[in-house]
């Protein structure tokens, strides 16, 4: 059981709503769309190296991975793809910001049965409209004191938003499906961790390193995280 | 003399730094680089028509801006663009990513003046990761106790501002060079404003309203406010 926690961080993205899949949808849909041009593998590994490329100066979210899947495009049908495939790629973009929120299961009841003992905020990165209108979207916005959206999840963003909500790290436990992003850097700064893992995890997202720590948990599923705050079941 | 400011929040593009005539310098190359399939007019007027119907998508800032200039380039070429052009297009928008922040005179003088006084904070929208690039490049980090950055400059906005930092309106200055988003939502909220126009406005952000308001004031340059605030000279 963990105490003394104050404050519950919660990622957005594969942990309360799917998203990787989303991603995933619209890269097959790519794939098929430049067939003529490229093999499958390649176009995947291509994708990904200017995805890596372009990280510094576009950050997370779909406006971003919208330009690189153009940007690939371009190279890898060595400039002989029409003007059609780029409008085709606009628009596989537009429809996947514009998908309604799918929850996962016992997200509400999860967020419900915290809300009154703890305050729960949402930590995320990527576009600032697109989470804001899921959040709208997803009918969650009242669980939650305020959406706290960082360009990276780094060990540095969770120290100021510590500063900024003004509490110990033990006091803080943050919840999310990504090890790299949601788990390692608050650990690092002495904070709590449980993650969930998502069937669906980005390339970029991966970590090796196993996960043991004294302040780190896993669950199979958000529900099991009230009892491990509450001792109840 | 303006008394009674606790808290005193900065627009950045176009008030700290030169923003909007990158991206007409941008526009312009992509007029030339579209000028055998349109005119300059039209290309223009399809652009701002497109940039008007994607806002709700997209929001504000250089990818949503990119997004548009390749859409509305697939459409005013009739689809007869080669890729080169997309290409040519995205390389424009990584130039003006990552182009070095450009202050306007007095920007420093002015917040070192002011950041012993009162507390700074920076109010901006657009993208998150570009903003914050932006003011790390600027050198002006150490004068802000955080920035707030707003999918949009609405008075719902600002008003989950003051909440978020716990003071009354009447104590929240807002200074920027846009009447629509930072000076009309703040007086609707009964705080302050300080208007400094700027030379390039987006015809998105222009009002016809005259501005009267007892809270409100004009400066001809930033370092105008430090008498307005102090009484000095």
């Amino acid at each position: 059981m963990i105490e003394g926690i104050q404050v519950i961080g919660f990622d957005a993205d594969d942990t309360l709503w799917v998203n990787e899949a989303y991603f995933l949808e619209t890269e097959r849909e790519w794939r098929r769309l430049l067939a003529p041009y490229a093999g499958e593998e390649t176009a995947s590994a291509e994708l990904y190296r200017t995805e890596m490329q372009n990280m510094p100066l576009y950050g997370y979210g779909v406006k971003a991975y919208m330009l690189s899947l153009l940007e690939t495009a371009v190279r890898i049908t060595e400039g002989k793809a029409p003007a059609q495939v780029f409008e085709h790629i606009i628009r596989l973009g537009k429809e996947q910001l514009s998908r309604p929120v799918e929850l996962f299961d016992g997200v509400e009841e999860t967020l419900g049965a915290l809300a009154g003992r703890y305050r729960l905020i949402l930590v995320t990165k990527g576009d600032l409209l697109d989470q804001e209108q899921k959040l709208y979207r997803s009918g969650l916005e009242h669980f939650f004191h305020h959406v706290e959206i960082m360009s990276d999840k780094t060990e540095r963003a969770y120290n100021q938003l510590l500063k900024h909500i003004d509490i110990r790290p033990e006091e803080f436990l943050m919840i999310g499906n990504s090890i790299r992003s949601d788990i390692l850097p608050p650990l690092a700064l002495g904070c709590y961790a449980i993650h969930v893992p998502s069937l669906a995890v980005w390339e970029h997202e991966k970590v090796d390193a196993p996960l043991a720590h004294p302040h780190s948990y896993t669950v199979g599923s958000l529900k099991e995280i009230i009892p491990l705050l509450t001792g109840e079941d």
